[in-house]
């Protein structure tokens, strides 16, 4: 008699008659014969999954509700980062709330991806012209990872090893750089800039400032990075965007690189994240940034067009060369903030910036002159340093606090005070009454006039001319602006985008609610902990629910991506060496199979990275593992391996293989990429993995966003829990691996909507669902294109890997033509050339049905048929609807038409097209032009019409 | 120092630096100036309207929300026609919340509207298969008025004037019925059908039998009805739509017409609305239907098209021929209704009814067994009437509040319980409790079985087999059939909607965010007085503000749309004149360029209708309405007038016409359907009118929602005042005109927060722009196309009307080939041939941007030039880029192009189309065939082909 709205029926794709037909079409009794015989005997973990019984879809998010109104909001004036502001409602609706936008994949297959490359080119053009620097890429993860990775960029081709961070840089952001610093043998020198001895120091690789200071502080650095360049330092300034809008940027006071975050551009604080970090360097440095950039090429036709640029270069995950593990962006809080520029334009960001001011201005004046209390700040933006004469600084945030607002407590005798775009005067006068004061007998500070800043901080140029920050500020622009973007755009809501390894399921709405919750986003990541209950009752819960779905002991929910999981879990595998005395063990096995990421990381962990051969099926190649092992023995850290098999098969050995590595010492990382092929039927505690991260973006329903957010925490066993990352928050400083304690807290909670209204039976049942439609589309498809990579009794896990090579041998059909040409019959790619080039890696999930997995099996043997005519010389080898893909409207409309097959063909090639064409924006995307003349913001069209007419 | 989310410059569509481009263009000075020539001196009204400060977004959300949280939600069993029920969220995001639905206007562009046209394609069918009955329209305002509308039916062709109304009809319903019956002559019997005398009826013209009961008991009609059949009669049946899938339907047991309301299929309660309600008949009684029906035909290239059909019946507004002045529908909730069937599917909805029948099965056994109640009803689906043996109904539902449990009070020993889909078993128990019980004693009904119904009550027929309720039940493939239809339609997210008389302004997203909060949304609209305390508190507000803006006394927010508040303003004259003895007074004068609905209401309100002429210019004929005044005085009743004119013109005469009819002693009713030309420039009741209404969808921002919800409150002078529509609820039975005290409530939410945050001075520069708009517009078509009707000093007011008949007689072209032809160019039309045929009436409204103006125009001046091609031989008479418009993407990419024109000139007539273009699902589409071969409900796509072919 429960509530009808249960959800597994709304997430599993396929109804029980479907199911049947398609074990039917495979052979099978039932669906349990079925993975009986794809997952190995000896890992399958029958018992049921301890996790409570699956509420439906309202009362889950009644329970959420419940538990998150624990929390209590108070009037945030922390700073250090992260700022109250105001999401533009038609930004909140038409963006976060949107399907279209949120649903979305990276934008790999760019012709079906314009609208979020363009919004990512205002993001980086938002980002160049706040920081007055050349190039910023589409987004990191949170400024303290930004700031990481600039250090590492400083790193280049160095000899060097001592990098100086101000002691006026945030705390968290020191924390982590420490984090960093120490794997790679970075000698960090923390402390006050104007002490440094630059000139004495030997191996400078450079130095980290904070702009404005974390106290409120605006100093001149100007000097000082002039006598760091003198030294070929890299001068990094983690910088906040808004203050920018007023003063002097850091590219025109000397800095290499600028880092910091986009969150006060519209993207609530969420308790930590996500938000958008920026990183943005001089043009001598663009090819050492990490992560990903959206540049401008042009189509076939000649039309502007949009990608990501620079695939190749030397920073796009280089194995264990690679200097960084960076692999997404924050897409969508990328996309929101450049939005909040777009909407406001830089009269708009410039007025925000000059309340601000001018309340801080006020305040400051009004405190000054209170007998108790003593603005230590000469020269601030936003936020005060404020001492205390008589009592503690304690004291006085105890007194904010039964007003429910949060101060900064920056030492025994010290308060900081940050404002933001929400305050207001009222506000300010409570603020004053907090210090014993009253407002009302001050004057108030008139904000017409420019602030009155000197020189050195005054920003004397101009940014944000380009015409689309100046064009769409009425709502209805910038909602009709909005929409013909996320037009452009391929997402969930269109069609199956069957990425394999990248699990595009469901990202249903019931999970995306809490993310329009004040009690969820309005909470400052350092907010005192009796002001998040709601949050901790949740958090245990999920680490609880991820613990028992992974068989481990203890989880932390704290990286904020995949590749932030795989370097915490290599870091408690390293701490954990360390804390037996075994520092030496620095060797880390990694198949040759493996995705770029985990050499990255392992090399990030100062590990020496040991290839591992694969054998033909795909599978380790256990002989040559055992010589590793055996040739390693004293110095192994860790195996990493990924499971099911990167080739999306169950291999049968992985147990012997874990035992292996433990029997010589070392620890057994698993990547949790493909875990939708595990839960509920194995569990990696269980099977031998001592620590394995979890995409939450994949198997646990957060949405991919469009490139990002991600999420990645990770499960340990109990001899590695000590070594979990910790937090200044937390009282654990030791292993701080992100800014906010929890990383990305808010969309955790789509994670736990996803299980809590799944419950242990549907989970299971999804894994099988997912398993059976990947085996489907291997039967299906293999008559056409050879399936590779099968596990011992010919079926695949939840993935499988088409081989395309043999349409390149007989008929010059290449991987990117069947992916372009996918477009014109309305569908995303899969996997191009990855783990193996020339083949197509897909995965359905289990939340398409089976008429979609119809569809696209059909999509894919109409395209055999094109490319088989090709082959026998029915179809042109170059003029033909491959090589002419994708085909816009333009093209197809266009009076001279002189291909040689017909419009219809090109347009209209499967019969569920009438009635439901998806159009892409632009042609096939001119790769080559865009990165050998890289444009990587906004010009205005005249300059690029002149680009492409030269 | 305010926060700077000010909204007007957000809502206005031109910066100051366009504005006065657009002013200089026109040859003015200044705005003021213009707006000094346009609005005649004597109406003009300069002083400041007495408005609070506007609010910025974010303090307007935040004050309404404060006022809203002053509600109480407790659980409602009270029924009477209103049900919690549960929204599905992916229904509630991408319907409810989505500008690609809730901005678009009535699908009269079919060919950009088959989107929505599919969906209340399947509303009808639902209600048709539910209900057992052949027709349903796209449906009504409410459960009561279309009860009146059923008995309006009733009448047609028939000399009697007695209508049978069952005392087990919901009260509001009567009530409704009541009011409406009166005017019209027609004798109501309210009582108990099985004591009423049919046989010995005089002239009776039908009955309306409620199903189940109000208090819930399920009868058997079909002897009754048999013999209401032997008279001649029409049997009308209110039903609950939910219970049909359980219940033999009204259409198996001889009702000729059922209506009823479908708010419980996913709608909030909303405190009364809005909400779909619907009507159907059988076969012979089709061409009576009021309001709008769609219907299925086909395109030029014989695809398979929507659109609405009969717009010719008999039922289409013939002025006082008319029996209904229904124009509108409540089309985003009839999309929401019908998408929650759509998600369920049969066995779904079947489960849900079942669940709610099980429950109340239950709580009846355990109600019965008590000592201090008996449980009434013999036979019911989801409501009991339990009587109390000890003490009073009012004591039970006193205890039942301590618990935040609102019941039904029927009589003082009888108490209503109506359970729905959100009941649980935990609410089962402490519904018990209040009656002094305990649920654990009784063991639970199981509702695996069918319910054990008695054969006269049980349906054996199925229902909804059709492939769309078959099809989309999960999630992801709900989100792709809904993301489908919404590309298929042309809404405000895309480009400007030009509709004259409706302007489409911007609706803003911070406008719409209280219908997705709770204590907005969840009141049952009868619940206790102190339960809403917020709405009142917002309810008084919002009725000052629009008394004072239209300078009236008092103002009702009852009626729900604009045709409920023409009636409700003619109701309250009529009563003014017979408090006065004076109800000979029935002559109400209409000019003839009054829309249809003007005269269909004044019919309705049992007047004479009496035509004035109009002059060249479109204003009221003075010299002619003078003699009509004289020929009625004793007689006249009103003067119905709209101002600015239907023309779009402000007539000096105005002030003088208002005098001459009070100087008769008749009323002056204005329509204020140009009301956006108006506000803080002049005042209706200044003027001289004594009753406005107003269309809250048009100039106080609330969407068309693809063709309703409308809001049409009506203000009064003082006089009138004692004559605004009453509700039980509010203890004044007199005069009501909606099921609902506050008819559609919580979107009243809308027009609040735009006057909040728009303020006095922004109202009026609102209203500015709009006329500047227009004229700008008027000055950039006339060289091309003849502009008509302007005011004295040869400008427009908020919209022009420019003349097509020279097209006709010159090249051929209708006004329609200009409007399909305006689709290819990314536009939808503007109001054709209204008020004047072979004229299209443009209303740019102050929300768009210069920029979007002169793109328009821009194409409206390219199709002149096509036009010219024509009539200069250029291009063929018949085929040619207009008479072939709109051109699909279909038509455009086939082999077989045989058009004389190109097909980037069918494509691509504009530069802006380029990355931006509209695509028309459907060509032309063929009303003749569809009207011809009446489909009005979704047929297996196999019988239509069938159809089709022969």
């Amino acid at each position: 008699m429960k509530p009808l709205d249960t959800f597994p029926p709304r997430h599993l794709g396929s109804s029980s008659e479907d199911i049947d037909s398609m074990v039917d079409y495979l052979g099978y009794e039932d669906l349990e014969a079925l993975i009986d015989d794809v997952v190995p005997e000896g890992i399958r973990d029958c018992r049921a999954l301890n996790l409570p019984s699956a509420l439906t879809e309202s009362e889950a998010a009644f329970a959420l509700r419940k538990r998150m109104r624990q929390n209590e909001i108070f009037r945030s004036f922390i700073g250090a980062g992260y700022y109250d502001c105001l999401t533009p409602p038609v930004i909140q609706r038409n963006i976060l709330e949107n399907p279209g936008w949120y649903t979305a994949y990276t934008p790999y297959q760019a012709e079906i991806a314009q609208g979020r490359l363009e919004a990512l080119l205002n993001f980086q053009t938002l980002v160049t012209e706040l920081t007055g620097l050349d190039v910023a890429n589409a987004s990191l993860l949170d400024e303290a990872t930004a700031a990481a990775e600039a250090m590492a960029m400083a790193m280049h081709g160095k000899p060097g090893r001592t990098f100086f961070v101000s002691e006026k840089c945030h705390p968290q952001t020191i924390d982590v750089i420490q984090t960093r610093a120490e794997p790679i043998g970075v000698r960090l020198v923390v402390g006050d800039h104007a002490a440094f001895a630059v000139e004495e120091t030997e191996g400078l690789l450079g130095v980290l400032l904070q702009y404005p200071c974390t106290d409120g502080a605006v100093l001149d650095y100007s000097d000082f990075i002039a006598r760091v360049k003198v030294k070929r330092g890299v001068a990094v300034v983690a910088a906040d965007l808004l203050s920018l809008t007023l003063l002097r940027p850091p590219g025109e006071f000397g800095a290499d690189i600028a880092v910091g975050s986009a969150q006060r551009f519209g993207v609530p604080m969420g308790f930590g994240g996500p938000h958008a970090a920026f990183i943005a360097c001089s043009d001598a440095l663009k090819r050492k940034l990490p992560g990903r950039l959206v540049g401008v090429s042009h189509d076939a036709q000649g039309n502007r067009a949009y990608r990501l640029a620079l695939q190749t270069r030397e920073q796009h995950i280089r194995r264990d060369k690679a200097t960084s593990n960076i692999c997404t962006a924050q897409v969508l809080l990328a996309v929101m903030a450049a939005s909040y520029a777009v909407y406001h334009g830089p009269k708009g960001l410039k007025a925000i910036a000059r309340r601000i001011h001018a309340l801080t201005l006020h305040l400051a004046k009004a405190l000054d002159e209170l007998p108790h209390c003593v603005v230590d700040s000469p020269l601030f933006f936003d936020t005060l340093r404020v001492s205390v004469k008589n009592g503690t600084a304690q004291e006085v945030l105890e007194k904010a606090r039964l007003r429910k607002v949060n101060l900064r407590l920056l030492d025994e005798k010290s308060v900081g005070i940050a404002l933001d775009e929400t305050t207001t005067v009222e506000q300010l006068a409570e603020l004053v009454e907090v210090f014993g004061g009253d407002l009302n007998t001050f004057s108030s500070v008139v904000d017409d006039d420019e602030p009155d800043l000197p020189n050195f901080a005054r920003r004397s140029t101009l940014y944000l001319q380009q015409e689309v920050f100046n064009a769409y500020h009425t709502e209805t622009e910038m909602l009709r602006y909005l929409h013909r973007l996320e037009c452009r755009d391929l997402a969930l809501n269109r069609s199956m985008i069957p990425l394999g390894s990248c699990t595009m399921k469901l990202n249903a709405t019931s999970e995306m609610l809490a993310l329009s919750w004040p009690e969820v986003m309005q909470l400052h990541p350092f907010a005192p902990p009796e002001q998040w209950e709601g949050y901790r009752d949740f958090f245990t819960e999920l680490e609880d629910w991820l613990a028992e779905i992974t068989g481990f002991d203890s989880v932390s929910l704290q990286p904020n991506a995949g590749s932030q999981g795989e370097y915490a879990g290599l870091l408690a595998i390293r701490r954990y060496h360390e804390s037996r005395g075994e520092s030496d063990r620095t060797v880390c096995l990694i198949p040759t199979s493996a995705h770029g990421t985990n050499p990255a990381s392992a090399a990030m962990m100062g590990f020496k990275v040991v290839p591992v051969r694969c054998d033909e099926d795909g599978n380790i190649d256990v002989a040559d593992l055992k010589i590793k092992i055996e040739e390693n023995a004293s110095q192994l850290a860790a195996l990493m391996v990924t499971y099911p098999s990167t080739h999306g098969v169950f291999e049968t050995a992985i147990q012997e293989i874990c035992e292996d590595v433990h029997h010589a010492g070392g620890q057994v990382y698993m990547d949790g990429a493909n875990m939708n092929a595990q839960v509920g039927l194995c569990r990696p505690g269980k099977i031998g993995a001592d620590v394995c991260h979890l995409n939450l973006h994949k198997t646990f329903c957060i949405p991919h966003g469009g490139g990002g957010p991600g999420v990645g925490p990770i499960g340990v066993a109990q001899h590695l829990s000590a070594f979990l990352p910790g937090h200044r928050e937390l009282d654990e400083e030791q292993g701080v691996v992100c800014a906010a304690p929890y990383g990305s807290a808010s969309i955790l909670t789509i994670s736990w909507m996803y299980i809590a209204m799944m419950g242990s039976q549907s989970l299971t049942d999804a894994t099988k669902l997912a398993i059976l439609n990947a085996n489907y589309i291997a039967r299906r498809l293999e008559d056409f294109f050879p399936v590779l990579y099968r596990g011992e009794t010919g079926l695949v896990a939840h993935e499988c890997i088409i081989d395309l090579r043999p349409c390149r041998e007989e008929a010059g059909i290449e991987v990117e033509d069947v992916a372009k040409r996918l477009i014109d019959y309305g569908y995303h790619a899969p996997t191009m050339s990855w783990p193996v080039a020339g083949t197509l890696m897909i995965e359905p999930t289990e939340s398409e049905s089976k008429a979609e997995i119809d569809r696209f099996c059909d999509a894919l043997i109409s395209i055999y048929g094109e490319i088989r005519a090709v082959a026998h010389g029915e179809a042109d080898r170059e003029d033909n609807v491959l090589k002419g893909a994708p085909h816009t409207a333009e093209i197809l409309t266009t009076d001279a038409w002189d291909r040689s097959y017909s419009r219809e063909q090109a347009a209209f090639p499967a019969p569920w097209l009438k009635g439901n064409k998806f159009w892409p924006a632009v042609g096939r995307i001119d790769n080559v032009y865009g990165d050998r003349n890289l444009v990587c913001t906004c010009d205005s069209v005249d300059a690029y019409a002149e680009e492409v007419s030269s």
